[in-house]
């Protein structure tokens, strides 16, 4: 049975935008940042009132807003209650369509705000962190970006398919402290589905293994050994295939790798990441700048909270 | 200049055998195993004797035994020295040809056992690990079982590529406590060049991204997360590709890992590798030795060792 919240509940969320793939890892590794939408929402006594500010705050409504309160109410029921009605504030500061994982977050913070209203009704009532992976990457897909945006840190994701379900798993790895990641992001949105339509539907075994052994590398470069770093975000699974769409970002991460920095396409794009383990170079922020990009060193986040 | 050591110098060296791939690592991750070969060398005015007991006792020259000749030489070579006349006895313990890494095995420790007789000629002539992983992984085309005889433990490893050259590296990885290995090694031998050949010169996108997961997955089980092993050993890449040439290994994995062990391919194979984190079931170990299978739990070793 359904219980219906009472009117007058409310619950802040505060998720983290995240980064994907991180070279090698392709659906796989993520980092949460430090860039945050914040969701308040509020149980009334009927009809749903949204508000957006910042970032998104001209979409059109089936865009990200959309999504938090789907999965508002998609936390709700997953915990059995139900709200008659809601009062939305989104206070986006998360770049969308910018490979920064808007989207994930934007399902995180809904999931978690559902599951805030709901502990505020009953405290037994909760979603732990698998959970929300879980639910989160139901909407998306795949774990990666919600599995940061949920757990914080470095995540590595995986799914587990049979016959009846997909389950969505990941863990939290602790970053080596010596991790500063820098997002240099451009101006223009890029769009994931069409960047999935460029990878190819087969590889080369070679470049298979190749991966393979990159991304096992990166989980013990971004926890332990930072100086593994170059070699350990190489890849030939999606980076080069997508290069033609990403020509700023592609010559961008040329010139960071050419400087001894680690950079990688953030998600799919046209973001950059860059894992510096140093301060990032005035020269090249300046030359960034030039190219329309803004540089932004967010550090490593930790996974939603919900107040 | 290359020196010539004069003869009665003597170094004895005991290498690990090792296990490749664990499932999704195709040709990266490793695992040095407690079954040793130990190489005792003697610089002589000239010539060349070679005695070999155990393994391989009755196998021509250009087997494995003539590797750990080619290997010592290129040790001393690497370091500046040369030797009129060696005695070698090789006493070998690591089945040959079953997927437990034997030629690494013979490669590294001819290489170490090369480099100890320089060291008691002059101390400061050292191979250090990173060099010997190198040379060895030459001799062998790949580093991953080279890496675990010479670093111990469990080892990430990979190629680097440049225009004039390969660098092969690698990384040791402390294992979890609670990992017992335990190889179930057949009758049969397997040919790597062979089992080589059954691999497909494309595979699908989606199993790239899969072993890429489990591979990422699995350098946190075997560290830190041994519960996570059965889908940490998960792999699209190499196993169902040979299994036609491995019919017993095959239906023992699936009996293994349907028992909740995590199980894979040892190398190529034929050998079975279990993950166990808790005692080998008496039942299964039966039943193993009545197909045949001699059932070893050797424990997880360090690299290789001069004296």
């Amino acid at each position: 049975m359904t219980a219906t919240l009472p009117a007058g509940l409310e619950a802040t969320v505060r998720v983290p935008a995240s980064t994907a793939n991180l070279g090698p890892g392709f659906d796989c590794l993520g980092m949460a940042l430090g860039i945050f939408d914040e969701i308040v929402v509020r149980t009334t006594e009927s009809g749903l009132a949204i508000r957006v500010e910042g970032e998104g705050a001209d979409d059109v409504p089936w865009g990200p807003t959309h999504l938090v309160v789907r999965a508002i109410e998609r936390g709700l029921e997953s915990l059995g209650v139900w709200a008659d009605g809601l009062d939305v504030v989104c206070r986006n500061v998360i770049p969308h369509s910018r490979g920064l994982g808007s989207s994930a977050s934007a399902v995180v913070g809904g999931l978690a705000a559902g599951a805030g209203l709901a502990a505020k009704f009953d405290p037994a009532l909760r979603l732990d962190g698998d959970r929300l992976v879980q639910l989160a990457s139901e909407f998306e897909g795949h774990p990666d970006n919600a599995a940061a945006s949920v757990l914080g840190g470095v995540v590595v994701s995986w799914t587990e398919t049979d016959a009846e379900a997909r389950a969505y798993r990941a863990v939290r790895l602790d970053p080596a402290r010596a991790l500063r990641p820098v997002v240099l992001i451009p101006q223009e949105r890029s769009s994931t589905a069409h960047t999935r339509g460029l990878l190819p539907e087969q590889v080369p075994h070679g470049d298979a293994a190749f991966n393979v052994s990159r991304a096992a590398l990166a989980v013990v470069a971004l926890t332990e050994r930072p100086d593994l770093l170059m070699p350990a975000t190489a890849d030939r699974l999606h980076q080069t295939q997508r290069a033609p769409a990403l020509p700023l970002t592609t010559a961008w991460i040329e010139r960071l790798r050419d400087a001894g920095i680690a950079a990688t396409v953030s998600g799919a794009g046209p973001t950059i990441l860059a894992l510096a383990t140093t301060e990032f170079p005035a020269d090249l922020r300046e030359l960034a700048e030039k190219d329309g990009l803004r540089v932004v060193e967010p550090g490593i986040a930790d996974g939603v909270s919900i107040d």
